[in-house]
């Protein structure tokens, strides 16, 4: 947000914001207008025009800000496994928060309003995909050379490795809900259960000795 | 379409969705209006009416047949391997049909405009997932119970072991294409190297033995 902005006038900034956040993703793009967005955030037409100069910097803005508050919750970098034994909870760990973070409602409206809007917005849906999975690919796939370092994994190329654990992870579950709407999304024993034979499968493909009995 | 149309109406009506499917998969459901769809098709706007009654019928029929047609089209139930040393290279023409098949511009277009209309046409979202990816899941569910019977495959639920095959072999793949638009539509050299890796991983994590060394 500019400086020049008196707190006024933040204020009415981040009013627009939230309008926009609830009007695009209840009502697409095409659906939602500059009148119904005035309205919404409580200020005039005028307002809106002199914060955000048309509907279409309104969208972008809101996605870019969307899609870059995601993609830093994930923490994969921490506690790396230095021991065969705890490569299955660290990938269970992993699992479970990045379905968590993933699988809320306003992630998944704002995935589909952006895939919908891929012809009209090429480059939002490109910053989705590389501020979105691509981003915890490439964490991942630093985590993943880090352990073929340490003799646990083995992995010719990590990136492989790590595009297959984060869509064993999310595939199934994301393609459910884009499909299905909000009431697809996974209870917490459904995403244990999922998260659990995912981290199976990633480690009988991946790991040296995988420690897994349990897991069976 | 209705016996009572002579064939100057049939070809109208195929010429109608020939026009609905470019103008929608271009333009989205809102973006294109009864107009264009009877310019496009030649016809007269009471024409279109007469035929297919309002958009959202026209709509609703595109999405239909365009998702019926598509998953007609793969035999995983031909010649299902009796022997362990079959496994590899049965999944891996599996897996390259099913890539074939789904990664098409026609279909990626499809499945977007359905993804960006959930709201509106949440009924349609559903029939594209059943007839879509969990119709192959179901079908490849029943291979894996007859490979579980043949003592070649251990999977305690064979859906989840059809869901995970169907996702190692498209998720990667989809998700680029959904966010990235046509040019990320993989060649078959790409699609080759994934469909190894996904058979290997599948492989590794289900079959009792198997025969995997050529693969690694």
């Amino acid at each position: 947000m500019s400086e020049s902005f008196g707190s006024s006038s933040a204020r009415k900034h981040r009013a627009i914001l939230e309008a926009a956040e609830t009007l695009f993703l209840r009502d697409g793009y095409l659906g939602t207008s500059m009148d119904e967005l005035a309205e919404r955030s409580g200020v005039s037409k005028q307002t809106v025009y002199k914060h955000f100069g048309s509907k279409e910097v309104l969208f972008v803005e809101l996605v870019t800000t969307m899609t870059a508050g995601a993609s830093d919750n994930l923490d994969e970098l921490d506690s790396i496994p230095d021991d065969e034994a705890d490569l299955a909870p660290y990938f269970m760990q992993y699992a479970m928060d990045e379905m968590r973070i993933v699988m809320t409602p306003r992630l998944l409206r704002l995935r589909r309003l952006v895939i919908g809007e891929v012809s009209r917005f090429p480059e939002l849906a490109r910053a989705l995909f590389e501020n979105g999975p691509q981003r915890s690919i490439q964490s991942m796939a630093i985590v993943i050379s880090k352990l073929v370092q340490r003799g646990l994994l083995s992995a010719p190329s990590p990136a492989v490795a790590a595009t297959t654990l984060n869509w064993l992870v999310l595939a199934a579950l994301v393609n459910k809900a884009m499909l299905l709407g909000d009431e697809a999304l996974p209870t917490t024993t459904a995403m244990r259960a999922h998260a659990a034979e995912a981290t199976r499968v990633f480690l009988t493909a991946y790991a040296n000795d995988t420690g897994l009995d349990d897991l069976r």
